[in-house]
């Protein structure tokens, strides 16, 4: 119906960008000339960095950011998941500082019996992306073919592969752009290149974790909700059932940050049932991580309620059939876990503790610092060509909100140079905070926008 | 002191996006910066675009209008005037519907003993721009050197060249991206984009005819007055000094528009010192040219006040010499004036009148559809590739405000075929009303912003 000559002949891209300038609106078919443009190079990327502007400035509304979604998803291949028996599953952060509950998460809900097929990339970011915490897993490769993939899928329930060059290309394209002209952070830019990618990925169930605060893209439950209620809508038109669980990022989730850390604060958490080795520093990750795989339960339709689905993410947990299936899916995808089953897959050359200058309360650590310092040893890369040390990090000993004496091990650096050991320690001891008086600790829990876009506060549930 | 090396080092293109989208300012070695990156490849244009619209939006505060204006002159060559004896002086108009102004002014100006050079680019519009116009005298030629530019300006006292391409290369760019992404209306681009040039072109002297209303840029006298306040201030921050004119361009300056039907008209005027043929369809561009010629000569120090100015423009006019002048210049270009001489420039092949269906009042035409229908015969260009037709155009018989008979002949069609020449008119009597009452006359003069950036309404000068 819309070929391109007849779109060419009639759409004129410096009026589209007039308009979105001026405050209008896009229509869906303007929307595809301007994405098929920016892919076939009949529109500039400068006309795509002005749009993007312009759209940073005023906005799209949500029949618009649906036309950019859908042409987005339209603009390359998408995953067939159709062939597999049961309900495919998938689970999307926003991203955050210590958050491994993927690696937590998905086992569980597998265990349970969803159909979990999960594509990362690599991340850009000052702490690594799933895919980069698993690459800390000696063998584990990413790069599993289509057929591979759907096999393991339907025989384990879990599988996590790299993304497929050939999805969504416009959302790379995008990104580029956005990247380089200080348009990243729009909401509906935000959604669009989010849901695009998790809807060509083919799964039916969709499970977001829209984090807030000081470690996280959005600043304040309030756009976290906004930008996740876009979301769910945008998964909504597409048929896809989407929830999404709003969580506070002010500071690292669990103990660990840094990519081998935080596989093994995952496998000891699955491994013990527990919060890691009698404290209570994994003890938000080990709820949060309860939390979504009930949720995937609940709304996968295995769960008759959330109740219920949380649960079912308790029995797996304890019964230690979320540790099998993790072990199962690292050793399907190539991982050698001996290692990880022995707790010995961190092997960082230096371990410097940070101790407390004093006694008192800890107040929690601010988590976009703590990503700094995690960065400057290492573990995250500026650039997609940089490369990554696994094994270096961060591991908190006590939870904020602990009363320490002076002395006490508050967390301990592990780094690959003493030089850079003693300097992150020293900074991080600069953010570690004791208190006379027990800090107020922000809930981690906000609250859940469900299928129909309600938002419900966590006390409610 | 700033090489660029060091300047590379120190500021990222992309900070220098995201605070100006933030509304923040821009320092003067960050736009330098920002230019020579973008003229030596290491800014890509799109980002120079997202940083256009950005700019579109927040705007640029004076001092980083001057700096971007100091930037775009010192990214070329600067034409050296000052071996030319006596002042030198310019004047530019922000374009109108049948202005050639300039045609009159500029002669009336040189007789006066102003030395005035001038450089005027092809013109992309509805109607050409004085170059263009220009052009329609058989022989005339543009391209003098820099060194036969500089012996006719001190021979005759006037010149005017094509834009050397050496100057204001980051205006040429920074013009093409804007006209690509629709950030063309934007006060500062436009003030300097505007100043960069007349600043690099040399002149001591500069007026500014500012138009506003339907055939302008600025939509009233609040934005014209805002952006001759700017340009004013951006001109004397260079050390020229700089006046404008506010005058209204509501309806099609003078009787003609079209490119020689607009030379023959200017020479008609300057010829018979007198609005044409004795009628008063040329009395506004007679009225203007003078007001022009006589600012340039006050603020060149010929004449000691305004008054006098106009007084001396008025006696060149009526001796002749302007007239004279106006034919020294064209002749020292190469042009063949023989048929200007004889009123016979205008040679067009068709000629349709434009009839009164009713008797009344004439109403005064809106510029804007004017230029249309000239556009539409062929007087103007879209793309710089674009070829004129010199000789078509429309030529006004009466002025607005007088009483016509239906049957007389309001304008007429010059054209180059038939059809055209029908379309336009009636075209253009859908345009030409005839009322019961005289129509309300808006005032051609609006007022003045002086050298101090003072703004002084007509009625108080």
């Amino acid at each position: 119906m819309a070929d391109n000559s007849f779109l060419n002949s009639r759409f004129s891209m410096y009026d589209l960008i007039a308009r979105k300038r001026d405050g209008g609106c896009l229509q869906t078919e303007e929307i595809s000339f301007w994405l098929r443009g920016m892919l076939d190079g009949s529109v500039p990327d400068y006309q795509t960095a002005a749009m993007l502007m312009a759209i940073f400035w005023r906005g799209l509304n949500e029949a618009e950011t649906f036309a950019l979604t859908e042409e987005i998803v339209a603009s390359g291949e998408q995953l067939d998941l159709s062939g597999i028996e049961g309900v495919t599953a998938d689970k999307h952060s926003t991203g955050g500082v210590g958050d491994k509950t993927t690696l937590i998460a998905m086992p569980l809900a597998a265990a349970c019996g969803l159909k979990i097929a999960k594509m990362s990339g690599r991340s850009l970011g000052k702490t690594g992306g799933t895919a980069d915490k698993l690459a800390a897993v000696p063998g584990f490769k990413l790069d599993l073919t289509e057929a591979e993939l759907l096999a393991q899928v339907a025989d384990i329930g879990l599988a996590v592969v790299a993304q497929n060059k050939n999805l969504t290309p416009a959302d790379k394209r995008l990104y580029a752009l956005r990247d380089m002209t200080a348009t990243v952070d729009s909401l509906p830019l935000i959604a669009a290149s989010v849901m695009s990618k998790k809807i060509a990925a083919g799964a039916g169930v969709i499970v977001l974790d829209v984090k807030y605060g000081s470690g996280a893209f959005m600043p304040d439950a309030a756009s976290a909700v906004e930008l996740a209620r876009l979301m769910v809508k945008l998964g909504r038109s597409a048929g896809r059932r989407v929830t999404a669980v709003i969580s506070a990022m002010a500071s690292p989730l669990g103990a660990a940050v840094g990519n081998a850390l935080e596989v093994a604060e995952a496998a000891e958490i699955l491994q013990s049932g527990q919060a890691v080795r009698g404290n209570e520093v994994s003890a938000d990750l080990r709820r949060l991580s309860v939390v979504l795989a009930g949720e995937l339960l609940y709304l996968g339709g295995l769960a008759a309620d959330r109740a219920t689905g949380w649960q079912q993410a308790e029995v797996a947990l304890a019964n230690g059939l979320g540790w099998q299936r993790l072990l199962q899916f690292l050793q399907a995808q190539g991982g050698d876990v001996s290692a990880l089953q022995a707790g010995q897959l961190v092997q960082a050359e230096f371990v410097l503790p940070v101790l407390a200058a004093s006694s008192g309360y800890l107040a929690a650590a601010d988590a976009a610092r703590v990503a700094e310092i995690v960065q400057f040893l290492g573990a995250g890369r500026e650039r997609l060509e940089d490369e990554i040390d696994y094994q270096v990090g961060v591991r908190f000993k006590q939870p904020a909100g602990a009363w320490v004496e002076a002395g006490d091990v508050l967390a301990e650096i592990y780094a690959s140079s003493l030089l850079r050991a003693e300097t992150a320690a020293r900074d991080l001891q600069g953010i570690l905070s004791v208190l006379p008086e027990p800090p107020q600790i922000e809930p981690l829990i906000w609250g859940l926008v469900d299928e129909q876009g309600q938002v419900l506060p966590w006390a409610e549930l």
